[in-house]
């Protein structure tokens, strides 16, 4: 195309758009947003799903605490307030993901309902697909990894999820991973399959 | 692959990394950050060089105002403290997109030298590509496309950049705009050359 002030109007008038970049993607864009306790699996099971929607030719982005909490939300607290903000800004940046086309997976704890609710009004009708990783507490508190509920159990760590302050399981989440003796990757298959059954992955 | 405990353990210990996700993309993710003055068409050019990008299998995104003022940076001011919070968030979403394998564009002012170093020292070396879209104070005046110019000489804002507040141009950028009368068109043209030159497009 010639370089011509009238091409130029063209070229202004049309952005490339969400279609377009999911298009070039071939994929439906979405936000696959895990929650459920401390040591529910969530992290682990987000990071097999992203290496199995890879596999499956799927442009994928995972967004964690590892690559969230010292960057984007490096200025945080874990106050209420502030888990607030996270989960907003969590929930703003998921939506230009999806406007690039991605399909985004997040795993936070992200107990209550309310913030949950907020980011599924950011994002579009069908673009998100809550993803209950349904694992008891007394499983995750004997998992314990990284030795948070000791601490929260002698009250070194107040309102920590599940002991001093409420999980409010999600009632009508798209998806539902009831543990059952799970590997990481058992679950992950599963996901998938509730994933591909509900129409997500095209 | 069966599933098998032995099995995932591999698929815990990788992960999808940023060279996978930028191979499956046939592409070197970076940020193009074009800094100028407002009405200097640094919006315009970013968007008519994602179209073009975009015509060239390119996958990008682009940051500014439009998505990025309302949602992520919601609740931010115009404040001198805020403004440099706005600038940090680019950076660090911009640095997720680029973990992801995109190319973005990014189209703010971003006035001060300090706060473009700092996007730069959060990106990787060689994944930050200042562009100076150079078009002088008078002709980006006589657009005042929003009309900010007339209300800033009024002094109806106060600190807008250029008049009651410094642009510090950019004095090593990766790229260089020199505007003589060039569309918007014929500014995205020459950028892709030089992008091309230095190697950003592979």
């Amino acid at each position: 195309m010639a370089n011509t002030p009238s091409n130029n109007v063209v070229w202004h008038d049309h952005k490339v758009d969400k279609q377009q970049r999911a298009q070039a993607k071939n994929q439906k864009p979405c936000v696959i947003w895990l929650t459920g306790l401390s040591g529910s699996g969530k992290s682990t099971i987000a990071n097999v799903l992203e290496q199995k929607l890879h596999a499956l030719g799927k442009q994928t982005y995972l967004l964690d605490g590892d690559n969230v909490r010292h960057g984007l939300c490096g200025d945080l607290s874990f106050s209420d307030k502030d888990r607030v903000e996270n989960i907003r800004r969590i929930s703003e940046v998921s939506k230009l993901f999806v406007d690039a086309g991605l399909i985004v997976i997040t795993a936070f704890i992200s107990p209550f309902r309310t913030d949950r609710n907020s980011a599924r009004q950011t994002l579009e009708q069908g673009e998100f697909v809550e993803v209950f990783v349904d694992t008891p507490l007394d499983v995750c508190e004997q998992r314990d990894p990284k030795g948070l509920y000791e601490k929260a159990r002698k009250g070194d760590i107040k309102d920590f999820t599940g002991i001093g302050s409420a999980y409010e399981a999600p009632t009508a989440a798209e998806c539902h991973l009831v543990y059952n003796g799970e590997t990481a990757e058992q679950s992950a298959d599963i996901l998938i399959e509730q994933l591909q059954q509900k129409g997500y992955l095209g």
